[in-house]
């Protein structure tokens, strides 16, 4: 029988109405990680925390053999080493990132690909060469208007063979708000293979897809890139034939850092009676966070939580934030809900598109208030 | 209305013929994460590419403030602080560490737990104090039988709140075969706080619910530990009455680093015409992996693959294998098999039992192998 492409690699589709998650999208699941959402306790997410979507395969590199190019409409193609990107001013910026696809198993219908929760975000230092000052060099032609990044990573995805690549326009490669690293490091280490060893390219604010890893070429263009992961995937669409709105920057959303402890299965949130101290993170691409509000009553009543102080040395971090609940025995919800000070919130109705981007819904999250001692003990303790 | 405990954390069970995964089953996926097979290709898994498989959550812990109390049946209490910890002789083994869980989620019917595919492994070298030597320190009394390790890791499961709590026999905890460690460090660096930062327990060729992390306490007992994670969790069990058979070391399996490259979504491998080299790794808790079979047709036919030269330095450690396959266009499902010194093999039908343990069966792995150019190419490349 003649293979049949179609059998391994088909279109992108919506799960049917109560299809419960298949086998691929648990083999996604298990490949790539979220951030336990108890680590959103540490201010910088250590590599093994912090989310990881790889599109096709980690590629086996070898830093000391690795070679960025950059051509295309260029004065002087260059070829460059990781030496020669840390002969350029180091630059740090701590980011956090967040996959474009985050949320997207909560939405219904729900559309079949990595079937992120809410837990698809990082952050972290990320030290590199300034892009704007790698093109400089190379010189950029009068007619170029979008820098094209190629990753190492190869793969086929709804039936289209390629390496994964995406392109920013020039405005947004060379300018400084955000500026756009070739990052070499990641909080102070060599990236880990699953981070893009050696180099990948970070542009703070942006969703993950814009984070190209495992860099090697950098190729600058008169006509705008149309490839698959820009014209096809990772656009806002609510019928598959529109053309969309291409995801860019990370829309705002808090998340709560979950209170007590847990049930293994469930997951559900276990607390005490009493004064519980809830905490988390929140963040925004389009602008610092401003105000966050909580509920503990599914959303009926909100209250402003307070803010850690703002950092302006680290506009594209996430900010903390704390709120004191007092819980009483019994079932509850929580939620937070970030804004930012562009003005941009998070919505309480599901923003819902055929890819199932940006979909910051507030999260609920379940909570069972008990007193002490009326759970099972594992009295069988030595 | 009253909480009712069992809304949060119900019993055991299997899912229903043809139930799929379900959003707790998929919450799990998304926190915890196995290793990508491409990874296989490193001697040593980096601590992001490792599994984890954490039951709670990963606690807070500062280093520095950190006791390990030693007690129960003990001439002589001990209180250590890392510094303490790394007074005794340091040891260095390099481990590959599996879950017992690993493969559950192709079992049926499917235990519902973490739904591991087969990627529940890792390899590290981990470094800390010989715990017979510890033991030793303190005084083993006269009618000792077990030494129980309670990890930080708190929660409730199965009805059942808990600190994550296992047991050791004497004669396993102070052996030498394996040679049991308090480990403080995990490839050369400390401990990441999901493998256990500050301190875990090592032991070589057991599944990863003996390694307790977060390690907090070790008691002598003069009768076997009976709790949850001993004589509930982590037995085999035909029948749920049954007292069951204890999960102990790991069971052999190979695996194979993927081929060639993959499609996004289904995972299926592509790999053109000619030689192929198929790699991957094997290994056992119960004896060195002597003999590595593979099969190209589905298992109708099997080949002994080439082993990497045994190191004696590393028993407990994944062996690697090779072997050429000359692939011809069309699709194909490859396996591979290992065996160990001590007659232990997998099964080609599944080891089904009611907590989904040591499933090693071997592991179908689907293959089209097309020309090149047959497949779409992103051919609005730059």
């Amino acid at each position: 029988m003649e293979p049949r492409l179609g059998d391994i690699s088909g279109p992108a589709r919506l799960a049917a109405a109560g299809e419960a998650i298949s086998l691929e999208e648990l083999a996604l699941a298990a490949r790539n990680h979220g951030l336990p959402l108890e680590a959103l306790r540490y201010d910088l997410s250590p590599p093994g925390l912090h989310y990881v979507l790889t599109h096709y395969d980690i590629p086996a590199a070898d830093p000391a053999r690795w070679r960025l190019r950059v051509g295309g409409r260029v004065r002087e193609p260059l070829t460059l080493d990781l030496d020669a990107l840390r002969s350029f001013p180091a630059v740090t910026e701590r980011v956090t990132m967040e996959c474009a696809g985050n949320g997207r198993a909560l939405l219904s219908p729900r559309p079949v690909s990595q079937p992120w929760l809410v837990e698809g975000v990082g952050t972290a230092e990320w030290t590199g060469a300034p892009l704007g000052l790698v093109l400089a060099a190379a010189g950029v032609g009068p007619d170029a208007v979008e820098a094209v990044f190629t990753g190492a990573d190869h793969g086929v995805e709804r039936g289209v063979e390629q390496d994964y690549r995406r392109s920013l326009p020039l405005p947004i490669a060379t300018g400084h708000d955000p500026r756009v690293l070739l990052a070499y490091a990641m909080n102070g280490d060599p990236l880990p293979p699953q981070h893009g060893c050696p180099l990948r390219l970070v542009v703070p604010g942006w969703y993950g897809m814009a984070q190209v890893k495992w860099l090697r070429e950098i190729t600058l263009t008169a006509t705008p890139f149309t490839g698959f992961q820009q014209a096809v995937a990772y656009c806002l669409r609510q019928e598959a034939a529109e053309p969309g709105e291409p995801v860019s920057r990370i829309a705002p959303r808090a998340l709560i850092a979950p209170p007590g402890f847990p049930d293994f299965m469930s997951r559900t949130r276990v607390v005490r009676p009493g004064l519980v101290r809830l905490e988390g993170r929140a963040w925004s691409g389009h602008a610092p966070v401003v105000r966050v509000e909580v509920s503990t009553d599914d959303g009926r009543s909100w209250a402003d939580a307070a803010l850690t102080p703002a950092d302006d040395r680290h506009p594209w971090a996430w900010r903390g934030w704390q709120h004191g609940w007092t819980a009483s025995p019994g079932r509850h919800v929580l939620g937070a809900r970030a804004h930012d000070a562009a003005g941009h919130t998070q919505p309480l109705d599901q923003p819902w598109n055929r890819g199932g981007f940006a979909n910051n819904l507030v999260r609920r999250v379940p909570v069972l208030c008990v007193e002490d001692g009326s759970l099972g003990a594992d009295t069988r303790k030595p």
